[in-house]
């Protein structure tokens, strides 16, 4: 049986867009390391970054019908979350798909599929992460849940869970932790700020971050070129 | 014993170039989707879209010279198509064949294996479809067949076919098609206009399409979230 | 035991920079096809070319706590070059590392392995070419050799030599080859400058590089494609 | 904070047994086509067949550490299931920790990573389904998740989850849906039974599922080789 | 359109069964190295060597219809050769689609796609090379041509065209170079029959194939370690 | 220049054979998780294990010259390792090259390339470890280096370093440290033995290695299921 499930809870908007304003890389850190889709997910144009809610779809190898299944639950600020059944390369999404999305008040697009048109995709501002480019359209004969848990690029993702995409990947927050994920991040942002500044001015990593005991212990042992063997060169 | 065959048909320019005005996933579906090549196959530059009479070319893994044998057959119009004999990513073409392609009147190439020298390429405007980047040269010590049938990422190619590619891949029309492949074509772009307009109002494909009784049919059900049992999060 | 080496070799800035005005697809052809790194390195941005000496560093699977040691070895003009112990993909370079290295002079990275923060390294202008983008960091727990002899991407690399880095990929050149590359480099170059010229007129290289009578002796064959049985057509 | 969940619930290993007696093929079209991990997982022998309870693990990229943690929580007719926060295919198990889990009564091995000892493991009879085989040895800095949900070759698992592995590779059933799914799994055996003797008698999969006339619907034709254009043999 | 083709030419099973004594290798290097498939079918168990008639069929990407289409024109000494429209690793081919085939005399099946139930096939004796292991079953929405031209993992293969298949790979035979093939291949195992007998008594390769000559023209030095300059370790 | 290099060093066979009499997992650790071959190296026949003297060997893609140069130089207690200057899946190997090796004592063949005649090879009892099987054969236009220093499959190798190979993989012992390595290896597998039996009777290895602490100071926690809040199911 397949299902469109009505009615899911949705993240505040205000949190998602301030976690919009986050990169991918220090949310990931923030939450612990976890919620980080594979890398194979790329964007079609850069730089973009965006954050939206999860409005979640899965497609049969080669079908694309739950996509347009999912637009009439689309809400401004969604993001389409997309996966298919099984690995699957062609292009789900292309300009009309795109168009009516916008139209929607929809962000954008993760696909762990492929997607066509991108140059129309590039010209309209639709930004999508996706596992390919293929101009290979789809079927629609056989059609997949819509807004239930799915599995995407690796990540356990809920309608209504937080997606962050940027040029460095796609992040995913679960809707009951963004608001504790989003004041972790900024205060890892305001760390970083002044790292950066004593960075800048050449100060060391090891005297900064205090590595040089931890390093010692672990056996780390400095030497002088002319100090090692000759045979010391063939690694 | 390795064949260079001269004299081969080709596709009427005008044609052609009626063909690359139109987009490659479009041109894909109007021909029944058949003569895409593999997703692999990537642009070094984009947006890009150019179409050409296939000049077909064999080559050795590693070794680039049948690529000089074609360059004797190229007419105004060619798009140089070149697959390996057996997988290879080496850079079998750089500036300078692309300088005499050009001077030829090649329009771009289409390789199943590696390109060097991007950003001159790039600067020269001389747009090529490649599997792999890289900065390996070849030898010239290993003929192959030009101007024969091939087949290049999949797809068979004749000499005289057309080759249409842009930013989403690379799609080849049988010279005896093009015709009618242009036609079916137009009639699609022309259909795609209205429903554009139509979508980008906010209309639904669900209902322009007339989807709903065929999913309903197939099974589709609608269920709003707190109608699931607990144990339905898990996917 | 892990061992960071002091006091290694450097090429000489004045060759380094000159190599660094001469492409990568040159150098390696000028050095005897040698000292070219896997195709998977890929520049975050381009167009780029960049020339360094080799600043190497080893790093556990997921962990980066040795490019915080090679940061202390720095000296201007150096390029790191990072290879992690096994593969993997995950992001262990971002804007502080390039804030810290661009700080103390280093031109940039090559880095089989992940990067992140791609946008703010691009704005930078502190280059990178690496296996993958990934916003997914590192641990700090086990760190590796600094300044030995590594293998990356397939290339024997030795502190101190030098590294050349463009669109078209990653070339080494021994330290104690730098000044013969060099001259055979620009020897090269001069002669495609003519070669060059003479494509563009049109004239075409099987007589610019004699190859008629040698691709006869292969038993290369000409023939006129009504010649051809109907068979032949099925390659 | 990593997090190590004791007394969570299993499924009971009648149950399981029963499930262990089906194919993996059958039991993922008996739960409607969910819960089959990628393809990329092999096992190290075969012919094999397994099934059990789910005793999950995550692990850091190169490190084994919390696989030791997992095999005190182990019980008889466990299945370990274990997946890299990123991507990695280091040796993360080998003979020893076979031996281990063997005294535990654990089953057997799925894991998204790498495995060694493979020599010794099968003389052993454990079996063990892999992304890779590989002679390198992890650390143990950084422990992971133990009897948490995890997501392994693109799939969700719960600990107590039943996992059915054999030569086609590896199904997960939700605990709460282990009975139902046997009973639907026996229905498809009885019915493949009676399909699989007629088929075995000649009778065509056509007559036997009614298809003749859906295909035709479909707009399959049938024609005589003699009646095809001779372009239509270049397909 | 959708086309199944009847009445189709086949070699004469005489001629078939000779080259199905020959291997895969001999015959590839026999026909001028040509027809050979991508080395990434792989054999479901080794050792195995068959011939046949190339029985073809393309499918959808998930979809199995035309496989069941196929059955029906089947004679005794086909070899069932069946290509996705798009790369897909699902498991097409089962126990009761071999139960089938076999039924109706098809020695085998390559696909350049999935297969499922290898335990069964293998102790069937019915032999599948396949780009895949996946127990993911397919759906039966979307037929594909049958006995039509296709593109089989970098091939062109006709109906009828002569397969064969060993622990090496896949190669073509086209129909009407059935009978040259073999005899050139004959000729070859000939004169390999008398090679290894030299070889096996210690002959070098460089005297029977007279090679000395040819490669000290190449540029090939031989030196004696302690000439070469120390530098020289470092490749 | 190409050179092939005479009288290099070997190592003690009595020494190549004790090494050989220890698993690859077991020799990586003991050398410091060193010179371990990629994981795409794998054996066509399984279970074996071998050790020799590396006789080295780069070759063209596609080209197999320097493979009958290197059979010269071969001596009884040898092991071939091939490298290709580019990435390159085709045979450049089989029964004929394994009938000559074998006739000249060498024990087996590393190549980071393709390999074909394996039901032959197999038959003889030739191990061979390669990235692919290939029928496809290679021509003899381009040699390579033979015994100098390459690096195969991310591994730096010279003539007369030990290599062992068995199920699990390849791995590279340098000349120099034979010995020692021999030794630590001995002693691991002395204490692996006892540890073998302890881990068979039940004892943990979170005691055997005395892990409690060290996992409480790096914050591993234990909970109950039923402490855990409700969310906490979805990972």
């Amino acid at each position: 049986m397949t299902v469109v499930v009505r009615n899911t809870k949705r993240t505040d908007l205000t949190l998602v867009d301030s976690l919009g304003g986050i990169g991918v890389a220090t949310i990931h850190e923030a939450q612990g390391r976890t919620g980080l889709m594979a890398a194979h997910l790329r964007p079609i144009y850069r730089p973009v970054r965006i954050a939206g809610n999860a409005l979640t779809c899965e497609v049969a190898p080669g079908d694309n019908w739950s996509i347009h299944v999912a637009v009439e639950l689309a809400q401004p600020g969604d993001l389409l979350v997309v996966t298919p059944t099984s690995p699957c390369e062609d292009g789900y999404f292309g300009e009309l798909l795109g168009t009516s999305l916008a139209a929607h008040g929809v962000r954008g697009l993760v696909i762990d599929a492929g997607v066509r048109d991108i140059a129309e995709l590039t010209e309209m501002g639709f930004p999508v992460w996706s596992k390919a480019v293929s101009a290979r359209g789809t079927v629609k004969e056989t059609p997949g849940n819509v807004q239930t848990p799915i599995v995407c690029a690796g990540v356990y993702v809920r309608p209504g869970d937080v997606v962050v995409a940027d040029d460095d990947g796609v992040v995913v927050v679960r809707l009951e932790d963004a608001a504790s994920v989003l004041e972790r991040s900024r205060t890892r942002e305001a760390n970083e700020a002044d790292t950066r500044r004593r960075l800048a001015k050449g100060e060391l990593g090891l005297d900064l971050y205090s590595m040089r005991e931890a390093l010692e212990k672990r056996g780390l042992r400095y030497v002088d070129e002319d100090e090692r063997g000759t045979d010391a060169v063939e690694a």
